[in-house]
């Protein structure tokens, strides 16, 4: 794998196929342009997700996110196009990706945007008291 | 669009109409006039929403906070009103105002008010464990 | 109004009845006096209501709470009265009132008692992820 | 009421049995000893119950928690045993101690155990917005 | 029990079998080695279950937890299977564990997976107000 | 000693009077009257202390604090009419008081008085890194 | 006095000139207008003085503090100015005013400016450890 | 060394004494006995020195502290006789010892004690920027 | 002033050159590229300075971050030449510039440079009580 | 560089080496062995140095930091000495290392050496207000 920014997604088996369970990736190095003003933009990206058949590998979960660096990306739009990559890539049970955006305008903006497979039936969470 | 402050609330294209997904804004800035002594009040504004058709537009939504400068405004009226005036504008599936206002006579008050299109029925929130 | 403690609770009307909204109060200056050994009991008070046709005025709250500091009042027993001078003075479609009582004899106590409006339904919360 | 470690809960009617409310007790001085080595170990307790028609006096609540300073006692029958003198004390509605034991062997342990009278059916906690 | 690492997870007969209850037990200090460069990676477990007829010993726990120092193990297939070591030893009614894995890659993992015994059906937990 | 609001601090022979050493008292529950509208005002006290020949008794401390409950007083004055009186009951090498007043008109605001003995000469701390 | 915004500030007779003590006042409810784009500014401004003669009273500060809501204001330049207004109503022996502006443009600014009487002499701080 | 609760503090040489170091243990599982009431008493003692030519026994520390749970004790006086016990076996060069006690009367009291080798000259920290 | 990264910084006259006073600017968007593997590192900025008769424009200083984002540049090398242009553009009187450096290798490194203006004598902070 | 634990502290020339500035280092993954019982030890490493000639290459610093895996350490011996190799490895100008040890016993260890080089004299910080 090369060192460069990259829109490929790279995955590996998923090691645990048979069980609904949870991975959480917290990435605080994202940053793009504003497509408005050509200034950059800066978030942090929480990702959740149930693996299906495979895992989202983590240096190349790192480039793709460095991709966007030179990219001119509207908030709204590019969380829930990354969100697409993610799902299109690992093909997940479920998949929720959100950025959190530094303020801009003295307001602070976060997205949250959620993909399931088809048929997936979210379980409810089991509270322990 | 001009600097001044507005009531007109400006809107863009929902870039995901086919997705429910949530937008978040914390607004820290906000400040009125109380209508019993004419002295300032302050409140930080949290907007939740799940954008339809369109999405509010992020410095708009600033030059209409500054609208309420100086206006005279009661704390569970005016929360209301501008979720009232959000809704009507971006006509969004669901959308939620938490006005936190300051400490007035040693007693912390906050408002919540919630605006619900037609017909939106809730997808309970997938808890990941 | 007269700046002296009172029992009257003074409303004034929901300016947003028909819709179901919360407000929130926390009151950190609460004293009453302990009736068995008569010393000085101290609390947070935390209240939230959905209002129906009235709200509780800001100052009459602060007086009413005033109306405690020479009286004897065992935790239990006032964090249910005041609940139920509340309900009855703004008749809420549901009030939740929480009382953080200071440490007593190494132990923290709190007490939540809460009032329904005949009839009224809960409705879920709405979570957005 | 002497001042010296006791088994013996006292109560006081409950000042309010018609309606289900919450007391909260957090009492962060235990102490028991380890039965395997001897030596002193350290929790604290947190109860929270809805009473029928007795709540816990809180000075023999306290030197009930006092009279396990000597006793040998393991984390989980510790905690299911004083919980259960606490519910045959009381007879709550519904019952809850949570035991947060001080470190050992570089792990943090609680349990949590709970107690609902015969018929008891929870209503869903309602959250407002 | 000697000091030593050691796969075996010595366990001690519940003792309140006919109650559901919770065993919560965080652990900081885990750490075994990366496959593919062979360098250390470290880890917070966090382990919560419903025990049935066994708990787990903790002074074992503590020696299994060492067990892995020496060993490969990717994030994902370790979480797994530690669970997995877990629930044989002990058979509980439910257990989840959550491996907080230290930064890597500027990438906060974190991985949460769980087991149900045959037949268990969760109780919704009791949210006091 | 009576259980009765009292201006009277007793005291007891300091146990180790040839060092200079620090005691720290932390009182959250005191309250006043403010003379200008007569409505309660409250405040966190903050007492460090070196002691030389007495200490202050803490019970007794505690109601000489209770002894402010009626009366009226301004913020500055009052807190240095305490550390007065705390120094002419225990004679201390050094006294400071730190009281911390609830917010008025949205203003939070603290005062710090402080008391030397004649001939105190402070030493400096020693900070070790 | 009036309820209106004024740039008089009052002061009254420190009730204690004899001794050097602290006033701090924590004034969370300041709003100017950037001269360059006419948009309103926010800070959160931090009083702490010696008196000398006189104190700042508490009402005339807010009222003062209200005064800048329309004027046009440069960080660095009204951080000084309040400070000065203050510093020459009141005569303290040593005031610091710190404020501590909203971000603009992703960057935070915090102002600090102090003033000292003539001929005065700062005491060291007694630590206690 | 037994592991029964003693008062002998066993010590081991200092690794580096030709350096003036830090070494600082936090013990939360203090406990004795009230002289006026038999109750039982809580602390957590901080304790920080510069070894000389020996440094404190982790384990014989313990049982040390643990020697304190039937003894009657005064705040002020035993956290000086702790810091002498603990200066008497390890001859420090400096030695300060902080015990923070639970809350009694509703004041949270905190006292700090200092020992210093004769002739022991602090150096200032270096503080880097 | 134009909208692109620029290394110029632009100031504005000292509006109180007369008075040592302090500014603070924390900027959490800096971004620069590692110039071993090209790869992006990321920092939050803190500067804080006395200014002598120039302060640095908030916009400009935006515009010389951004002027990082393409250029290689080692942590301790790029934090003494940001410090370098900052103090040659505004020649305070004193100048701090702390770089606070995301985690690289699993560790968090932090780079504090200072500037002083030739003869600058820095007075000693007044810590009042 | 191999990937391997080692011993070997790697340097690069100190970019300012004609300034005093700071570097810091936090290390949360530093584990070794308990020479008495053989078991893992964890702790969190922070290191401090005004750097002279070379600084610690950041890789370097890794792989001697996981050379100690292996190997049984007592924490007030292991810190000195780490501090001393770092200082042999880099002779800074001034080095302090604070190793925060996990708890043991229920007791929180933390150990602080520092070194300097001869001649070196320490300038006081300058504390902005
Ligand atoms: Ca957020
Ligand atoms: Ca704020
Ligand atoms: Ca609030
Ligand atoms: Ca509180
Ligand atoms: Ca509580
Ligand atoms: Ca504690
Ligand atoms: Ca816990
Ligand atoms: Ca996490
Ligand atoms: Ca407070
Ligand atoms: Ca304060
Ligand atoms: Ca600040
Ligand atoms: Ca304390
Ligand atoms: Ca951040
Ligand atoms: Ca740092
Ligand atoms: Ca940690
Ligand atoms: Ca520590």
């Amino acid at each position: 794998m090369s060192t460069k920014p990259s829109k490929t997604l790279e995955t590996f088996p998923n090691p645990e196929p048979k069980r609904d369970y949870t991975i959480r990736m917290r990435i605080p190095e994202f940053t793009c342009l504003c497509p408005k003003t050509g200034q950059p933009d800066f978030a942090t990206m929480h990702l959740e997700y149930i693996p299906d058949k495979t895992c989202v590998e983590l240096k190349s979960l790192k480039l793709y996110m460095w991709s966007f660096r030179e990219e001119g990306a509207f908030h709204e739009a590019v969380t829930n196009k990354i969100l697409e990559d993610l799902a299109k890539a690992t093909k997940p049970r479920f998949m929720r990706l959100t950025a959190e955006w530094y303020v801009r305008g003295g307001i602070y903006t976060t997205v949250v945007a959620e993909h399931a497979a088809k048929g997936f039936k979210p379980k409810p969470k089991i509270e322990l008291p």
